[in-house]
């Protein structure tokens, strides 16, 4: 049966109705609302929208935070105020007329590059999502994993480096404070003021460098640029090694905005990986670029809405 | 029903038939034989003397090193090389008349803990053993963590500081070469020399330190062990919080060896994770010592051989 998901994020709100096979057959797409009544509106104007006259098997919102597991319900969420608190499953479920599930934004793309992505046909799979920040969702053994309250597959701030750069979290050398999108772009600029003759460098002194300017320019052969990702995409790897370690996955499925680098960063990452994770863990893993970006939301949380409602997704 | 565990160490064979409340009922130890084929016969016998005449519903093996989880075979084991690539399945179970299984030894401790030790009626549990090297076993939603190939659980060689010591395995800063009972040993030779009148200084300068000495004297209140032990617990924390943040366990139970030290390293390990991990993870997750040990591989095995035939224990 068909199922729903919505990818409810800071600025957008998509929302998508999924076939089994995992094809978008109908999607609409909102700026988000800043406040609480008016974010509920908009997700059932879009659930209603996508799934007008047809069958639904279910609807799950994929959205930034933290998600209570047990009590549906979003009690953090930094990039989207308006929905900490909302009883969002009692205030939509009854409009809706579909069974509704919340999920992490980061675990529904684990989940939808599992169904139907970089990890299908896989039973352990480990997605990063590198953007301004790194989230994560793991699943092992086909199932999501999720924690105890729902918090787990947090992989942004492990400790990769105790005594290295601040993370915006607070504390010292989380592999988001080294490999995330932001730390591209601190790296960057400390990098062009140390070599201002080269491209990169150049750039710097015009404008303020963006992250698709260092991948572009590293496209372009700057030596400087190729040295920023290839920095971030080694501490992704020290990261990765770690995690591979943990849990002996199949795939490691890497997306995110950051991710547009493709194989600058992702080289660098497997090579790490291939050093510092052992045996046979390192040589199963599979490090690869996520395939579903921008749609492993959307796509993620409709495969949730239909395994939720057939029990094959286990809520922890 | 009872059931069999069988602790294969690299110095001892304990088995031990346990009753469903988790109680030894009856326990036999023989010391390692070195060669494949008397090493199964010890097995062989460990079990038969402990089953004698009783109903037991299945044996399991509880073996340090690499288990193929799929294959029922212990492929890496350096401590142990007379298990490695025995068809140990095939050879034992016709004789023993019990279903076999086999797993890795950490694993076991950790559903041992999870059925009848630090974290009985939990759901969510990681054990970490601190020995000579640190091993690791993860319980997530009631299930053992075992990954694709049965590798998983792997919390020693997690990097927590890229730039850091070397480590046993080769690579640098792995969470084993700061926290070990090793490392331990190392510091604690290293404080010796730079504080040659403290009371580790003396100590070492007549014989060669053991985990043990640094213990005693931290009790006796020497400020350089006490310092040796609270850096080790500083630095698992660092690795601890980075697990608490991918796992949100409610139990972190830290076992092994080295953990006689107590409260001398985990209060410094608990103050790190607090610092380091983030809400809800770190307010939820309960550090503390394992409570079976040295008994938690026989009765880990006994629990996972029971669990496995109730089908309660997945296989990967």
């Amino acid at each position: 049966m068909n199922a729903i998901g919505v990818d409810v994020g800071g600025t957008k709100i998509a929302a998508g109705i999924v076939n089994p096979e995992g094809e978008i057959l109908d999607g609409v797409r909102y700026p988000t609302p800043q406040s609480p009544k008016k974010l509920v509106e908009a997700i059932a104007r879009a659930v209603s929208e996508v799934g007008d006259g047809s069958e639904v098997g279910g609807v799950c919102l994929a959205v930034p935070g933290l998600i209570l597991a047990q009590e549906n319900r979003v009690v953090y969420s930094p990039n989207l105020r308006a929905v900490e608190g909302i009883r969002l499953k009692e205030e939509l479920e009854p409009e809706l007329g579909f069974p509704l599930t919340i999920e992490n934004d980061n675990n529904a793309a684990a989940w939808g590059e599992f169904r139907f992505g970089a990890g299908s046909g896989s039973k352990h799979l480990v997605y990063v999502g590198l953007g301004t920040g790194i989230g994560g969702g793991v699943v092992t053994d086909g199932r999501l994993l999720r924690g105890a309250q729902g918090a787990g597959g947090e992989l942004g701030h492990v400790t990769v480096q105790a005594t290295g750069p601040r993370c915006a979290c607070g504390n010292r050398g989380c592999l988001e404070a080294l490999a995330s999108g932001t730390s591209i772009r601190r790296r960057a600029h400390e990098a062009a003021a140390e070599h201002p003759d080269s491209a990169l460098g150049r750039l710097a002194s015009r404008r303020r460098v963006l992250g698709e300017d260092v991948t572009e320019l590293a496209r372009e052969g700057d030596e400087v640029a190729l040295s920023v990702l290839e920095e971030a995409g080694t501490w992704l790897g020290v990261g990765l090694a770690g995690i591979v370690n943990v849990f002996n996955p199949e795939v490691v499925a890497v997306g995110g905005g950051a991710i547009e680098a493709g194989e600058l960063i992702l080289k660098a990452a497997r090579r790490e990986v291939m050093l510092r994770a052992r045996p046979p863990s390192r040589d199963l893993a599979e490090v690869k670029v996520a395939t579903l970006c921008p749609k492993s939301g959307v796509l993620g949380a409709a495969a949730l809405a239909r395994d939720a409602s057939s029990g094959e997704y286990l809520l922890g």
